[in-house]
């Protein structure tokens, strides 16, 4: 029987009937047109529902068909997390562009670097940022790129920069606009630049089908019910939001908009929106911890995705007592934002409350969408014993990978490695299977020969009482090599010295692994949250010249 | 700007790392590497976990391809919903073979059919049903076929008629089998026969791609949690129990087995495995409603798919009443089972118990994995208005539609109509757009030139308190061609005569419509539910000879 005539490959074929190409865009067609007077989107005063929210994207996409924008071309945006901003996530797709969603904390010259890079054809900019955006619009080498200014009431300042408004725009297009499917689920939906801290950034293209599974994955990751609230605390540049623009139109949830990440409006949106899901990274769960206790008033249950850094287990006990249920993720802009989940299993459920958080501070296991992935070693691609000691790199595949690096085919060849993505982070792989993260492999502080994760000591300072935010970098030494150099935010009011952080460091932790340098100062950071070590790793090392 | 050069075109294809083959496969391997030790199977005395699943079915697996078994084989199973038959749904097509399930109340000569049509080269049997397929085997032409009794500690009677047990067949195989994902997602993953009451059963091929989208959808259409307890209720011969197994190892659930639906085991189950879900044709949720309030003693949330047949108002109430959740969904085993829903709206709410129910009844809109449905002419395929009385035929279109028919290209052909999946089900579109069923075809009573819907009058007589089971098909009739006739089930105890049954209906309904005719017995039912009108019809038929 080595051969079968198979049965099953005759007259079956593919049709129109019976195969559709996946894409997110399917969502928000089927639920403007399930739901079309459910509320969609609150900002500020704007309440949308799906079917008004569903025919503004059908005008933006028939716009921009109609001034000749099409599948190839990309569209940036840069914006805070206000409607337009998702409205673009659907309405650039649907005319057959590539939504390329830009940092909004960038200089003018990274944004002209990637305006140029990414080719981009049309540029939606939000008044808050139109004054660096002018700038960059001036340094780009684009002459015929249309830029189009979003307006929004809410907020005052900036100024007018381009041709016409987003609303005028939408004044080009027809509500019903009959929009197609993407050819192939295989072609690209967005393009979003790696933040990376030395070279140039890379554009990260994003296809249909991994936009659509990773989104549909969120939602069974998290156990989310139809009609989830969703608070936008993460900016909606970083990885498309990690698909949950996506998300929320397959569930038919809200979309709660925020342009400002502060204590107050967060609470007060969480308690009047009724609020059910948000992201953040750890220094914005950190922010909301240290809040007045008087804001903190919501009843209703709450949960929380963190990502970007491994949580401090003190920031998650403290989010837990204040009865938002935290959940870990990780992934990398390659993987369509978290592809990996700090899963919490049901024998847990017994364990204290610092054992709770240890757990959670582990990175996890594959989200659904996610097929494989391993610590390997980084050479040989063989993987690493299960063992929670052993580090190695981490390696990802699946359909929530990255199609590549736009127009740089060394990068993607790079990256793409005997059939896995490497993800350039250090980790371990625990016996039970889940993955911990010991550090970028630049992030991890070689002293006397001996490694030492610069997350493990980050750890133990957040525990002291009175740290607020802290990170660990290696400082030159020329007896030891490199030595840990800690930066610690103290909390207000209160006051530390290096003598009682030293203190409360031995007790904690290997002698070898105590940082022989405190610093204590403001943190510098990116706009994702992200602390940004390479500046710091810069002050540690003038510390010796 | 008529053409573009595409970017996004330029080495950006395809790697193992980045694109992988759609298949439910893939969601009992992640569970079981996640959830080794969590429960996933119960059944009498039986408890197993997801790694002791994963290796039962690697070991079936295994088995099969050393016996030569693989792509394009058909294994076919008559069993219960036992664990062996919940197992089945991986190990076979993990073996790269295809899943035929066999209805269990079909004779020996329906079932020699299938074998003989399938071209089956396994046959997995329950003892349950081992004289009858015993016959078959007899009848059919498949003396290679390698016949394989399963055994039930838990089941009294059947005999052992194949070459070895389901255990020996697993003995052979090697529980860490290295299975292969299939080569394309759009590989056949299983076969299913449609019950047609007419004519020879037609074999519906789902494929890979299908079943994961349709498993997912299950999970969020129905806002399902992780870790979800199913109780099998209905066969998972139907439609592969719309999908539902690959649904379980997708939320890592509890497959909750049960070979009896009797109510006393169900209330049992319900409280004692802390069922959270289950799915019954409207004939089971009678069943439960009429149960002795005793049986009834659950008090956690408890959720209930229902399709087969638009679910009587009252029936819904009744559950309701109980606390059991109800949602209709419908669909065919052309569309992977149910692929529309009766979506729940928030605005509704506030709506009496009586207009709940009728809400519900409808059978709503497109489940995220579909992508259109239309109610249209069936010869022009033009839609109809969407005004809740223009009969239309009712048509799908999405990934959740079958490749076709096995080896019956002219049957495929017309199932396939201008890109849409034509259901044979006559219905009307809302103007909320949702669809309802107003019959099959054959369904339609045609009385002195008005249609009458049997649905319609059936939905008034289960209002009636005394009324357990009802069923209204054509009578011919001199006069007025045909006229309504009433098959009724009174409950115990209870009795009932043609003129109070005649005087309520008149209460309820237009006179026209009003069925002429009564009679009082038990209905003839398929082995899902389904009151077999056919046999009805001809009994109407009858009385006139």
């Amino acid at each position: 029987m080595a051969e079968h005539s198979n049965i099953y490959e005759l007259g079956l074929d593919r049709n129109p009937a019976n195969f559709v190409q996946l894409t997110p865009l399917s969502f928000i067609e089927r639920t403007a047109s399930v739901y079309p007077d459910l509320q969609a989107v609150s900002y500020g005063e704007v309440r949308r529902s799906w079917a008004e929210t569903y025919a503004r994207t059908r005008r933006l996409a028939s716009a921009l068909v109609g001034r000749g924008i099409g599948k190839g071309d990309t569209v940036s945006v840069v914006a805070a997390n206000i409607p337009e901003m998702f409205e673009a996530h659907f309405g650039v797709p649907m005319s057959g562009a590539v939504l390329n969603t830009i940092n909004t904390r960038l200089d003018a010259e990274a944004i002209a670097f990637i305006l140029d890079h990414a080719e981009a054809k049309v540029l939606l900019v939000d008044p808050e940022f139109s004054e660096v955006v002018d700038r960059a619009v001036k340094i780009a080498h684009r002459p015929e790129m249309l830029v189009v200014d979003i307006e929004d009431p809410s907020f005052e300042g900036g100024s007018r920069i381009g041709r016409l408004t987003y609303e005028d725009l939408l004044a080009e297009g027809d509500p019903d606009f009959a929009w197609s499917l993407p050819g192939s689920e295989w072609d690209a939906i967005s393009l979003n630049y790696t933040s990376g801290t030395t070279g140039d950034p890379k554009g990260v293209v994003y296809h249909h089908r991994g936009a659509a599974l990773n989104a549909m994955s969120n939602i069974m990751t998290w156990g989310m019910g139809q009609h989830s609230h969703y608070l936008w605390t993460l900016p909606m540049f970083h990885c498309n939001g990690w698909c949950f623009p996506w998300t929320i139109a397959a569930n038919a949830g809200l979309c709660v908009c925020l342009r400002a990440v502060r204590p107050e409006p967060i609470f007060q949106l969480i308690r009047d929106e009724k609020v059910t899901h948000f992201c953040g990274a750890p220094i914005v769960l950190q922010m909301l911890v240290n809040a007045p206790d008087a804001l903190k008033d919501f009843t209703h249950e709450v949960k929380v995705m963190t990502a970007g850094a491994p949580p401090p287990a003190a920031v998650i006990a403290n989010m837990e007592a204040m009865g938002v249920e935290v959940t870990q993720v990780y992934g990398l802009t390659e993987t369509y934002g978290p592809s990996v989940v700090s899963a919490w299993q049901s024998k847990w459920d017994g364990v204290d409350a610092d054992q709770r958080s240890r757990l959670k501070a582990r990175q996890g296991v594959r989200n659904i969408a996610l097929d494989g992935l391993m610590v390997a070693d980084p050479e040989t691609l063989a993987p690493l014993p299960a063992d929670g000691r052993t580090i190695g790199e981490i390696f990802m595949r699946g359909n929530n990978v990255m199609r590549g690096y736009l127009k740089n085919p060394t990068a993607s060849a790079k990256a793409f490695k005997g059939g896995w993505f490497a993800s350039g982070d250090l980790g371990v792989m625990h016996p039970d299977g889940y993955v911990e993260i010991k550090d970028r492999s630049k992030d991890i502080i070689i002293s006397g020969g001996e490694n030492i994760s610069s997350v493990e000591v980050e750890d133990v300072l957040y525990r002291h009482p009175d740290v607020m935010e802290a990170a660990v970098v290696a400082r030159p030494d020329e007896k030891w090599g490199e030595t840990p150099c800690a930066f610690i935010t103290v909390k207000p009011g209160r006051s530390l010295t290096a003598e009682e952080m030293t203190e409360f460091c031995r007790q904690h932790m290997a002698r070898f692994k105590v940082p022989k340098t405190f610093i204590f100062d403001e943190l510098p950071k990116t706009s994702t949250g992200k602390i940004q070590k390479f500046m710091l790793r810069d002050r540690a090392k003038a510390l010796n010249s």
